[in-house]
């Protein structure tokens, strides 16, 4: 059997996330129904991450197994044939036999897209956050430092999540500002349910002067979700890039 | 009566273009009807151009006569309020009596997009021209200049338009590059049916290598719409700006 990875592109806004769930359009069932066309037969195709509704991928990985000789150069453009405009593959490769989208990983690479204007951006709509008060920028990259590195992530979890710990790594942090985008780009080693939104929902704090900077490594030592500010909202974000 | 000119940004993908039409979508009724829940009159909302269909806008002006007292500061958050998420309005001012968006414009800039890529971009559809083909970028900026300056431009005009004259001035016309974009932005003291569309793909016909940039100026000489290249969609023209 062959191992066949494909690179994902797609705007999160109107699916139910990545993963099949009955009585909803989720980007996990579009790709299987379209993969199923090409070759024949149905696949079980691995994701490397359960994004949530309405969250967008830059580059998201998944893979299936499958007898099918079709040459992986093919295969974007005759998947793309069965897939709507907002799913683009947009690569395809032979993976090696024991290769696994989430287990293979070494880091996950997320965005977040804040936009910090008096009016919304209609092109914008459903694609960043749009956040019309006053945010600091200078305290929020201050904030984002505390971030990095190993700490035991439970008060950035949604409840209903289970995993073996809540010790997770950040690799690195930024926030970047480009007129009135404000982004921030963070990448570790995995990354508990809603964390990444979470995070940004307390920098966004720290620009509102809600909270202090100088708070945050106690908020993340208390565990205690209820001290971190509030779940960003799913539209801005964006899973950018998994390194395998 | 107060004349109030107002600003609007607008994803067109939606619409059947500005001008109001019965049994279609169109911005002009959908800031008609916005204007008219705020000011409780039917306003005659005058807009600066005719956009087609699929057609977006960056800054368009529009303006109407109104006997209201709302303040024109106030009026574009209470305006947002009645309008659907793809236009939004960005700005509102008094203007003198005798402003009128059309008459008293004194250039308009237009922008198009095409995004030269193999696969198309699940953000980007619906707003650029995906063009997969090779693309000679230097041959394209050499066929921009030959539009430059007052030519009849008859030949870039789509039929079934009435204008006094088809003698129109470009003052001004550029192509840029960012990664796998190509942008041209063309300002002008006014612009025939289709005359930006019709530039653009001569334009690219020039890039694709089906005609020669050196062909431009006896293709415009010539007057003769069959001889220019194709009318390129509307999805990647967005009227950018319009100056007084």
């Amino acid at each position: 059997m062959r191992n066949i990875k494909l690179i994902l592109k797609f705007d999160g806004a109107a699916y139910h996330g990545w993963q099949i769930q009955p009585n909803a359009d989720t980007v996990q069932q579009r790709i299987t129904d379209a993969v199923t066309k090409i070759i024949n037969e149905k696949p079980n195709i691995i994701g490397c991450s359960r994004t949530d509704a309405h969250v967008h991928a830059n580059e998201y990985v998944c893979s299936f197994k499958t007898s099918s000789h079709i040459s992986a150069e093919k295969l974007p453009c005759a998947i793309n044939s069965y897939l709507p405009q907002d799913i683009v593959c947009i690569g395809a490769e032979e993976a090696a036999e024991d290769f696994h989208p989430i287990a293979s990983a070494k880091c996950k690479r997320y965005v977040y897209k804040i936009q910090n204007s008096r009016y919304a951006d209609p092109f914008n709509r459903s694609r960043v956050w749009h956040y019309r008060g006053k945010l600091d920028f200078d305290k929020m990259c201050k904030a984002c430092k505390h971030f990095l590195g190993t700490h035991d992530f439970a008060g950035f979890a949604a409840s209903g999540f289970s995993a073996k710990t809540t010790v997770r790594t950040i690799f690195d942090i930024e926030l970047k500002s480009d007129g009135d985008m404000i982004v921030l780009d963070i990448c570790g080693d995995g990354f508990l349910y809603n964390m990444v939104r979470i995070i940004t929902g307390t920098i966004v704090w720290v620009g509102m002067g809600k909270i202090n900077d100088a708070d945050i490594p106690d908020i993340i030592e208390s565990c205690n979700r209820s001290r971190a500010g509030i779940t960003a909202p799913p539209e801005g974000l964006y899973l950018w890039r998994v390194e395998y």
